[in-house]
């Protein structure tokens, strides 16, 4: 059986749970996991970030890819040695172990979707 | 390397071509892969979907899972023997083998992301 959530008005998901970062480079940064292992999906995890006004994601790389949509505000890419500047409805895949960063330009907040594949096992 | 597919005003992507539907239960709806085999997703894809104000995808069921966000619009969601009236930013997690369909209702076209695996080796 599949599953239904609802977003609220506060841009939070009925049955997802928001999760910080430690890492003080990301402040305020959120993440929700709309889809994944909870819902019996097995093939890719399907997330929403929603990064503060002037904040950013970790700038990083690793072995999984991403695929990102942006769904509000203005993002500074970074991905592998360009930058570029994105807006809403905007598409950025990102390969394994490509650099990359996602920076919450001007006064609004950055919304996205990021698809990942399923987590590896511990 | 990754890739960058910018929205335009039209409502399409920069280096994304639509495809339509031969069925005429589903005129008018349009399918824009925005991340796939075509800048080197092996894990999964993302698409989305147009539905024109008052069509619908087709009702169907097959083995691969769905991922789901709304983008705008209304949509009668039918998920197994379950109909949900859902707006943006709602989320589906459509189940293999389970029975679907998205419909827009009201004035307005329906636009959905649609995230699913690897579309199978012919």
């Amino acid at each position: 059986m599949g599953s239904i959530h609802r977003r609220r008005a506060a841009g939070s998901w009925e049955g997802v749970a928001a999760a910080r970062y430690d890492d003080p480079a990301v402040a305020g940064v959120e993440k929700h996991e709309l889809i994944g292992p909870a819902d019996g999906a097995r093939s890719y995890r399907v997330r929403y970030f929603h990064v503060p006004a002037g904040a950013r994601t970790a700038l990083e790389r690793h072995p999984h890819d991403h695929g990102v949509v942006i769904e509000h505000g203005r993002a500074r890419v970074t991905l592998g040695d360009e930058v570029h500047e994105l807006g809403p409805g905007d598409v950025v895949y990102v390969e394994g172990d490509e650099l990359h960063c996602f920076e919450a330009v001007g006064d609004e907040p950055l919304g996205f979707i990021c698809v990942a594949p399923p987590a590896r096992r511990a």
